[in-house]
């Protein structure tokens, strides 16, 4: 296989979106392109789509295959790294796919695969802190709520390569008693999910929102956005929802304090990326008040800047890294 | 500094009781010394019981200091391990103390100084386990709550070493909503304290335990091993209040699965010394019905074999690996 450019490409696969990059060997992003997903359509054809948006972006740059030396690829799941199978990836349906196989025979690239939450996580701490703290926990708010954790300066894997899945913590052990059921995890309290289910069912209770004038009754169209534009315009609902979903936010990220004591919390995601302004002062503020004082010196808590470039600059990252 | 001989000393100190023990170069135990520590005497009352501890135990085992090469102690508190500072440590009121310092000025022995539930968890991971799994979270159940993580093969400190503070973790935070306080943590929910303290509120409400007969009305003298006997001759309070300790101690050893996908979760302390043989099962359950399938594959919850002598054993592993 050759991949004897000198650019990279990154990909992010998520459940509705694959959004594909070119970088330069500096890490420049030179360009984009966004296909949608579309599972249904079953993993032979998400597979072809994730080609086509990968040469589409490589065209764009007016570039070519041979001008590209690996791409990385993070995905919404469980991945074995070495093997580069999705072992199970609920989003989309998947379970144990050789992605990286079919990705090589078709794009003649070496191609490197992780999980998304960590892929962004190693994008924020190599692009954006410049891989500086020793330590750092990745907190991604979207459509779930995944992590990645940075330990002595490396990605850390844990057993089954399942370290980093801060979406499953229970936070509030009183909601979760029934069982086999993701109710009190902290994924099914401040996910997009969650805020947009607790909306609409408060809507249907009879409360009032903006949102409805915007975006009718039923509420279909919602987007994280909407949420934003709420906001400014002081709609009190939306101002409590979002607020719950920032306390709860807060609570676990004071967890992950607790338990790994890093240098640095990054958040990132859809979530953060659209109302970051309005829940990280809550985040922040939660955290504290819950920990040590000597637990909480000197840790940083912070919103990526990476936004929902994180997944694809991560997955140069990971390019780059392993195929040196 | 001499320590030119080839025993080792360990020292658990805690909040109640100094154990010192002696070990050779294997590290069998030879004889231990156990003394109460009495804090409210000061701080420079304790260093000199610790001194005496060591010392009676010593001698004890028919050796004199120059047998010993080195001495490990945990201590219960944050610990900076290079200076060897006590920097916190609520339960004894000490705060910046010098202890590694003092104990060598005394003993004319190296000394290394780790948080008790760090060298309790290097204790189970070096001398019970052999080392061998990659990695462990240790969960030390008795008066709070404490924990370690060992990542890739080694103690893993964190930031202002406070990385494993797992009774810190929120898995309640429906209890936890007003501020500063403890509510609502692990700790709060598991600990011999909180178990002790339900026992009594019950008590008051006119709940009937044996343990009032064993004990009078007050429960004022209750140890963990009087809950083992009250579970065995039936009682039904206590059964019911000792297994919503397992519950919460199941949801948080899930939480810890789920961020740090350990091979191994030890679990220890007094109060799983005690009630270990009815809580483990309770605890294994309700993890496993907590976590995803794939999560959960593999991993071993155990109840540490070592007991009381986790934290004596933990700190001659410290004084071996550090007087190297």
């Amino acid at each position: 296989m050759a991949g004897d450019g000198n650019h990279f490409v990154g990909v992010d696969f998520g459940g509705t979106k694959i959004l594909a990059g070119v970088f330069n060997s500096s890490f420049k992003l030179l360009k984009t392109v966004k296909l949608s997903t579309k599972p249904e359509r079953g993993v032979e054809a998400v597979i072809e789509r994730i080609e086509r948006a990968v040469r589409a972006a490589v065209d764009e740059a007016d570039l070519d295959l041979k001008h590209v030396r690996a791409m990385g690829l993070g995905a919404p799941g469980t991945v074995e790294p070495e093997s580069g199978r999705v072992i199970y990836a609920i989003n989309v349906g998947w379970e144990n796919v050789p992605l990286k196989k079919e990705l090589e025979k078709r794009l003649g690239l070496p191609v490197f695969i992780e999980n998304d939450c960590k892929a962004s996580t190693l994008g924020i701490y190599h692009l954006e802190l410049k891989g500086k703290p020793r330590s750092m926990v990745g907190v991604f708010l979207g459509t779930g709520v995944g992590g990645g954790l940075i330990l002595n300066g490396e990605l850390y894997a844990g057993a089954n390569f399942a370290a980093g899945e801060v979406g499953h913590m229970i936070i509030d052990a009183a909601g979760a008693k029934t069982g086999r059921t993701a109710r009190g995890t902290f994924e099914s309290l401040a996910s997009r999910t969650a805020i947009f289910h607790r909306i609409k069912t408060a809507v249907k209770e009879g409360q009032k929102t903006i949102l409805t004038e915007m975006l009718g009754p039923g509420l279909e169209e919602m987007r994280s956005g909407d949420l934003r534009r709420a906001l400014r315009s002081g709609d009190k609902l939306i101002e409590k929802v979002v607020a719950e979903a920032a306390q709860y936010t807060g609570v676990a990220v004071a967890n992950l304090i607790s338990v790994l004591g890093p240098e640095v919390v990054a958040l990132g995601g859809g979530v953060i990326e659209a109302l970051g302004e309005e829940m990280m002062p809550i985040i922040e503020k939660r955290a504290e008040e819950l920990l040590l004082p000597g637990t909480f010196n000197g840790v940083r808590i912070l919103a990526s800047q990476l936004g929902d470039h994180a997944g694809i600059s991560g997955a140069v990252v990971l390019a780059q890294a392993r195929s040196k």
